[in-house]
C-alpha cells in the first residue's frame, strides 16, 4: 500500500469534479491498486485556499465552494502565494487546473516547475505549459525520477497521449487530423439548425463552453494549440501554435453553412498535420465534409482525431459528450499511471 | 538489452507481415526498447516447420514461403508435431497465429497452454482460445509470471484490450456497440452499390476477406465470439458465443438496402453488449443507421466500437482498412508490452 499525498491547484468545474471522483474512486484505489491517499491543499482562484498536512476533508470542501465560503476555516496555516501553496502542501502529486495564458503558458508553467523541482508529479489539464514547455518540464521530471503528464490538455479525459505512450510501441505518427475545438464545432451545428453565428456563439457562452471573449476558439488558437502540443508529444517536432497554419470560422456564413447542408454536408473546424522531409506542415482551417467522411457525425461539443501511423493504417478517436467529469477522469488515470507505471 | 527468443506458430499471412514487420523494426526495437531477439522457431500450415536455437533467416523463411518452397532447409532437427515444436523451440515468446475453431478454440487453445506451461508469453491473434479460456490461460500466466495476450483478436491491431488494461484505471465499461465484423460490413457497403447479395459475398472471398464457407461471418457467428471476447474480458464476466442473442445479415434483401439508401440511412450488423443487474445482455443483429451515427461513415472492411464508462460518457475507437500489417503489428505490439510492463 502506498500513500499518496495529493495538492489541487484550481478547484473550479474541473477541480471540484477531480475531488469528487477521487472520494468516489477512493476504495477501488485502495483494493485494485494499492492507492491511499490525503489531500493536503487545495487552492482556488475565488474561495481561498486550504492547507492541511493531516488531511483535508473533501466532501466539506465542495459543500464551502457550491455555498460559495472560502475554504479558510479548513486551514491549518496562511497561505500567501500559490509558489508557497505548493511548497507547504509538501505533496507527492499536484493537480493543475487554473486558467490559463495560451500565449505564454504563466502563470501555470511556473506552478508545474516548481512542483516538478520539489519531487512532486506534475499533472495539468492546460495545453498552456505543454506547447511552451514540453521538453523542459519532461526533462525536469526525469531527471527527478517524477511524471509531468497532461492527458486532459487534449480531448478532455480520452486516452490520446497515454496511449501513444503506452500501448502503441514502435509506431511512427505520420498523420492526423480532427475536429479538436468543441466550441466550434458546436457553434457549427447550433448554425445548422438556422441560427446566426451571433446566437450560436451566445449559447456556447451561456452553457459555459465558449468564453466572454470567445475569439481564441473561434479564430481557431485553441485549435492551433492542441495542433501543435500534439505536434510537439506525439511526433516529438517541437511547434508553436504561431507555426500553425491557421484560419478560424468567423468567415463562414449562415448562406454557405445552408448549402452544405443541401449538398448533404457539413463544415467542421478541421485540425491537421503531416511530417514532411523536414518537419511538420501543420493547419487549421474550416473544410466541408460528406456524410461519408468519419467527422459528419461528430457534432456538438463532441471532438475526433484521426491518426496515421506507419502499422496501424488509420484509426480514430472520438469522444462525445465530454464534461468536467471527463476532465477530471484524465487527471485521475495520470495520477494512477504515473504512479503505477 | 534484454534477448528473446521468439516461435511463429503460424506463418500465413499474419504471421509473415510479423516477419517482416520484427525486421524493419529490429533497430529500433534494439535502441528504444532495449530488446534484441532471435526467431528459433516457425511452423507453418503448408510449407512445414524450421527450429533453430542459433536462429532463423527470417529473410530466407519469407523468400523460401513466398515461392511455395518448404521451411525444412532451414531447419538443424525434425519437427514431429506442434506440442513438439513449441518445447523445442525454448522460445521466451510464442506468437500463434494457425487457423482456430471458434466452437472449442482448438487447437491453438493447447498450444497457447503448453507455451504458458513451459514459461513462455503467449500471444495470439485468435479469438477461439480467448472466449474458451480467457481465466485459465490469463490465471496460468499469472502463475508462470508470463502473459497471456490477444490485442489481435478484435479489431486487429487497433488498441482495445492494451487500451483498458494499460491507460484506463478505475473505469467501469457498462456498455459497448460496434461494428466488429468486417466481411458483413464489406457486403453490406458492396449492396449499396447495387450488387446482390452472392455477388458481393464472392467479392468478399476473391479477396481473401470471407471464407469459403462465408457462413461464420454472414450468419454472426464472428460478431458474436468477438462480443463474447470484449464482455469477458473488459466486463469481467464470462460469455460464451451461444450466449449471444444473435442474427446475421442473411435475410436482408437488396431491396430494404435501396429502401434505406432512399432515406439516407445504412445497414449495418450491429454488436452491443450492457450490463444489467445481473449479467449482461449481449446482441448482434443488422440496424439501420441514420447519417448522424458514428457507424454511417464506417464503410468496407473498417470497424468501430463505442464505450460507455462510468467516467467517460462515451469514447469510440475506430479502424479504417486493416490488413494483415495491422494484425502483425498487435502482436509486435503484445511481445513489446509484455516484456516491458
Amino acid at each position: 500500500m502506498t500513500h499518496y499525498r495529493l495538492a489541487l491547484l484550481g478547484f473550479g468545474n474541473v477541480g471540484q469534479a477531480l475531488a469528487r471522483l477521487l472520494l468516489e474512486k477512493q476504495d477501488e484505489l485502495r483494493s485494485r491498486y494499492d492507492i491511499t491517499f490525503t489531500v493536503t491543499g487545495i487552492a482556488t482562484g475565488r474561495h481561498g485556499a486550504a492547507l492541511n498536512p493531516s488531511g483535508i476533508d473533501l466532501g466539506r470542501a465542495l459543500e464551502l465552494v457550491r455555498s460559495d465560503h472560502s475554504l479558510s476555516s479548513l486551514s491549518d496555516s496562511v497561505v500567501n502565494d500559490m509558489l508557497d501553496f505548493i511548497a507547504a502542501s509538501r505533496a507527492d502529486v499536484l493537480f493543475e487546473t487554473i486558467p490559463v495564458n495560451y500565449i505564454t503558458g504563466q502563470p501555470a508553467l511556473d506552478y508545474l516547475r516548481a512542483a516538478l523541482k520539489s519531487g512532486m508529479h506534475a499533472i495539468t489539464a492546460n495545453k498552456g505549459p505543454l506547447v511552451h514547455a514540453y521538453r523542459e518540464l519532461t526533462e525536469l521530471a526525469r531527471i527527478k525520477e517524477r511524471k509531468f503528464y497532461f492527458e486532459s490538455a487534449v480531448m478532455d479525459g480520452a486516452p490520446i497521449f497515454s496511449l501513444f505512450r503506452q500501448t502503441l510501441p514502435v509506431a511512427k505518427l505520420r498523420a492526423f487530423c480532427g475536429v479538436l475545438n468543441s466550441t466550434t464545432n458546436l457553434i457549427l451545428t447550433r448554425m445548422e439548425t438556422g441560427e446566426d453565428f451571433s446566437r450560436a456563439v451566445a449559447y456556447a457562452q451561456s452553457i459555459g463552453i465558449a468564453e466572454t471573449d470567445p475569439s481564441g476558439d473561434i479564430d481557431g488558437w485553441d485549435a492551433a494549440v492542441k495542433v501543435a502540443a500534439l505536434v510537439t508529444v506525439l511526433m516529438g517536432i517541437p511547434l508553436k501554435p504561431i507555426e500553425v497554419d491557421r484560419q478560424g470560422i468567423r468567415s463562414i456564413t449562415s448562406a454557405e453553412i445552408e448549402s452544405a447542408r443541401c449538398e448533404g454536408k457539413r463544415w467542421k473546424l478541421i485540425c491537421s498535420a503531416r511530417r514532411e522531409m523536414e518537419g511538420v506542415f501543420a493547419r487549421v482551417a474550416p473544410e466541408m465534409v460528406g456524410s461519408d467522411s468519419l467527422f459528419y457525425g461528430v457534432n456538438g461539443t463532441s471532438s475526433i482525431v484521426q491518426f496515421e501511423t506507419d502499422v496501424l493504417s488509420s484509426f480514430s478517436i472520438i469522444e462525445t459528450d465530454p464534461g468536467p467529469r471527463t476532465t477530471a477522469y484524465g487527471l485521475l488515470a495520470d495520477f494512477v499511471n504515473a504512479v503505477t507505471q
